[in-house]
């Protein structure tokens, strides 16, 4: 089980696309809110009993001071991957570097500012490290990838880029 | 009393200059290592107890992705300075906006870069708050900078430049 | 009594939040507006007349090359909180550099970029620090904190993100 | 397996950090040099074939225009870590960015600048997902850094920042 | 024949720019989408088999960890014109860092954030070193770019401010 | 005379602050379009015949690559005043520093991004240097701010922040 | 007279340079420390004697949370002109937005950080407007500028780069 | 022709490289000092004649406000191609972002920071659009550097990395 938290339900509406991504390759994810600042007691908690709950990996996302998937990276052996949510004056900046900076000894897997797909898709490739069925899902996946890109430049080849950006507008 | 805190023993030859300060103004301190990312259950430990040991104003300094001051600040509601320590890669700017973005709830006195001195002078100002005989040396203290600028100046006026930068260097 | 100031009327939606968290704390506080550049006079003045008046801390906002908090830091042994104002072209970031990077004797306790309400709390528990009552009532807003989040992740175990999410925005 | 790669054999005093990580918890690992500007056929072959060569996690260094990560992430389902290597001008800040903002379908698990013992540790985590053994040895691990700071933080207390100054620089 | 790429369709609306300001100068291109991450096979045959296919330029535009341009410099010894795009969280500054910080041996002609008017026009510079047609175009280009700024120097100079603001707004 | 030049008509809404700044002053200007990259020829024209023309003071508006202000400065030895104009995609960053990092011999006296009433406020300064009449107005300017914000402070006060908040917004 | 003042005779290295430009072209001056932060009243007096006391462009410098020049040019209507001095930590970016980001009605003539030469030649450039003999002067200095760069170009066509390099070094 | 040009003889140690990769490659460059703000109206000849001087491509070096490459090519059609030097202060940040982010009309291709190898190999990509001869040369350079890559990764993998380490000390 792919364990989902949040510092805030402020960030849910970017956190929820990872939960949306594993959903789609039928992986069990639980998600919550877990502030490191206002619930620190919950996070050791969270972060302690995660292992025995059956959880394998962990996304955490948070902004601004960004302390929860440090911490949390802290309080457990778990890969903990970490997603940094664009701020209102900092656009992210002071999120990512809160979370991918960190000491040596506790490493956090840090993707792009408010990409939590990217996040979904870390934690299910470390999934796919031993079960060989969730690989065979990853490489179909990043197949479509490839056909969406195809199947646009074709259309884009096709139409020529002013009818292309009709249709994008239309 | 004042509780000293920082990440690393790497810290020491910056954060030192706290406890000078506070050695200098005649207020009690302790100085030691707590890592927020190596000893969480310590900085939990820490930080509660404090109040009941007496603490009144925690310095608490990080670099990197700093979260000492942050945590410390959410498991207790003393007040907490923050000081940002240099790094190697991007200089402190990583340490500065960890410490300083914090989320409505749960501030953190930042102080500049490596100025582990300000955080000391800060933590002096807040006693003075409820303490007339502190106030009074800060009075002093911020006199003593002033004379000691207005020596300078004098020196600097009666000598001319050239000379003043000779006795610089010599 | 805290003193609140401000740079110009136009930080006022920001410097407000910090007179609700006073106001809700049951704490004195008086709101004005001093500018360092337009009335460098009023400035003085109000730093140096801060103490006999009554105030015990003063949070001072300011953005762009923003010299208030650091100016009345310089003339009154008084702690003094600075709040960086977001900038419509560096969004702060100015503000917050302006504020916190002051010389070795001359601290300002800086927080987030317009983070009003933690100019607040930091205040709040400055008073704390020889007040018991103030204490009390700071442990209980943390705890209020805890149980708001504690709350809303309750709610989101409980709806899932799709309906949590359609809630937010309902 | 481990796959350990950089850009550059310039890369190699930071990268080797994490093939000695890596000895010290037994893990299997090769390193070599797989450059995706100078050798993209190289990185191709490299990457295709990674998994069937029997490799888990591929841990790849690269500093400014940092492709080689996202690259190797975009050739192959299996975990990619990022180390950005620190830069002469922009101190690696432009590797961190070419690294870790991957577009939504390709993450790049990163790490901080520099710090390929963090990468190590990551692909041990991720290893342990799957193997107790190794999730009991970065049990220790972890351990072990925990008493390294306590030990450290005691020395501290018993001999003051004085002679503890003393003992960092003699 | 100049080819012009993107990473994915919504960087058409930038990139199209290039694609008129080819038509203008009558210059031959093609335009197309190729991911160096969601497609990198294609990347790679297409890079290679630009030259054969009769392509002189490519023109490269992508966002974030930008890798096309680079990776396509590194497949092919055409020159290659890197377009960063904006993005929104960085601004763009990712992006830029991402194609201009290329290591010694593979350069990208690296114009600015989402200006792929000027990647088309660097492009037509030089073409313009082997065909004196196409220099001539540039020079009169560069005529009407004069005259249109000489005409309305001599409008706003004519009309005052207030009249010139009056007819831009109207 | 003071003359007002810009690289475009894009920033006339910006510069021309500037020319309403002068005009309540008294003081004479002319207002034009001045491109740098593409009308370099009329730059110099321009720069050259300014103090034959009767200038005293330019002040020059660009972005981005703002190269109008610094080569002016170049062609003259008159006081050239630039102001940074504020970027879609750097927010000015990029015209701060082109304009403000001048090689030692060529200053240009830089302002705040887009602030084009502070370049004709240290114009008018620069006048005021050998003009009596000028000096008093600028001493009459700056007490006007003063009184400006002293009754803004006094209607706060007498208001309170929240009636002065609905003032604002009503 | 020229009024040149600095923070901290640790500035002086590069304030200096200011004098020296001064006394070449035979201007008179005033070198002094002024510390806005740690002498604030000596600052009120200096700014606001300035005029009476014969100075007419005033040359400050300052690093790290920079207030003097603004502060100043606050208390003054003569041209102040801010020299931001490089800091350890962030490289004088704090003590450059400090200085330029100044609010509308106060402007601080800024030039490149450290770049103490280019100050005095805007004080001189700002006298020139009302002195036939200065501005001959500067444009003579313009013109040695110029020799001195054509002298190295006509020594490096004659060398080629190999032997000019070793006469670099040599 | 090359033509190789930059603002200082400072620059000279970074922009030699440029005339070594032409000398390998046997392509005819000249090499000199133009400064856009010492010497203008060398860089306007300079810049005019170089057509009809046989020059194909201008490389231009610059740092700080770095104004030669934008300049040079708004006074010729020929490709421009930037280098940004590295700067004392800001590292280069500033003449990166002053030579890449020219207006719509002016293109300069610009490299990395310092990387004046990689503006001649663009130059030389330029050229070789319409000389198979150097096209050819190209291919072999880059199947050169791909080479010594291979070398360097094999001899890692036969020594391990330790021997390798003191391979690069020794």
């Amino acid at each position: 089980m792919i364990g989902i938290i949040m510092g805030s339900d402020s960030d849910l509406p970017v956190m929820s696309k990872a939960a949306e991504v594993l959903e789609k390759f039928g992986i069990d994810y639980e998600i919550t809110i877990v502030s490191a600042h206002r619930t620190p007691d919950r996070m050791y908690t969270y972060a302690k009993q995660a292992e025995e709950r059956g959880i394998k990996v962990i996304i955490a996302g948070a902004g601004g001071a960004a302390h929860l998937p440090g911490m949390v990276a802290s309080l457990t052996h778990l890969p903990v991957i970490g997603v940094p949510i664009k701020t209102s004056s900092l656009n992210g900046l002071d999120s990512l570097l809160s979370i991918v900076q960190m000491p040596a000894g506790i490493p956090v897997a840090t993707v792009a500012i408010n990409n939590a797909e990217n996040a979904a898709l870390l934690a299910i490739s470390i999934l796919s490290t031993s079960n060989p069925n969730i690989a065979e899902k990853l490489k179909e996946y990043k197949n479509t990838l490839k056909e969406m890109v195809e199947n646009k430049a074709k259309k884009l080849e096709e139409l020529g880029y002013k009818e292309y950006l009709e249709s994008m507008n239309g």
